[in-house]
């Protein structure tokens, strides 16, 4: 299990999808199961190197998921569960979300 | 003056400074002012486009800031007072971070 912590490290290059959301309100009812759901479910698919997440209390998060290569980020994007999981989200959850793909080159840590 | 907020856009390939924090607990003394003191001092930069960040309750943290170039986000942490504001970072407040130097090059957006 991959822990959401700072103290992981991959070899460079990876990818990174980072996704930036502002929630509708408070936990509108199904989120955080299906949060949890999709989670679960990144960690199963080829290429899941890891996930961090913070989450303001006033409704702002980032997730920054990390995979081995593009066609991995890529069919995470397509898997179908998650698919119809970006839907609901797009009714009932995120006032707005940006999602930015990009390629991670260099990368330092402390301690 | 850039919003926290994912619906702004730039084009790609801009770049991305993905920092992972675990603080070593609540508000130490201080941490606020030399947060927005950074912040302030980032959009003063050449190259700087944006940043987004989310603070979780646990103390977990993801600020993202953006910039044009690979010079000016190198420039930024190399900048002076910025740092310092590291080194403060490493002996007060952080018990762990992770710095990711990352190239944007797609991202999608809703709504």
């Amino acid at each position: 299990m991959v822990e959401n912590s700072p103290s992981t490290s991959w070899p460079s290059p990876y990818f990174a999808a980072i996704f930036t959301s502002q929630r509708t309100g408070d936990d509108e009812p199904g989120y955080q199961a299906m949060a949890a759901r999709m989670e679960q479910l990144a960690r199963q698919q080829p290429g899941f190197l890891g996930v961090e997440h913070a989450h303001s209390p006033d409704g702002q998060g980032i997730t920054v998921s990390y995979w081995a290569s593009r066609a991995a980020l890529a069919a995470w994007r397509e898997e179908i569960e998650h698919r119809a999981a970006q839907a609901l989200g797009r009714q009932r959850w995120y006032a707005s979300y940006r999602l930015r793909v990009a390629v991670v080159e260099r990368e330092s840590y402390f301690p």
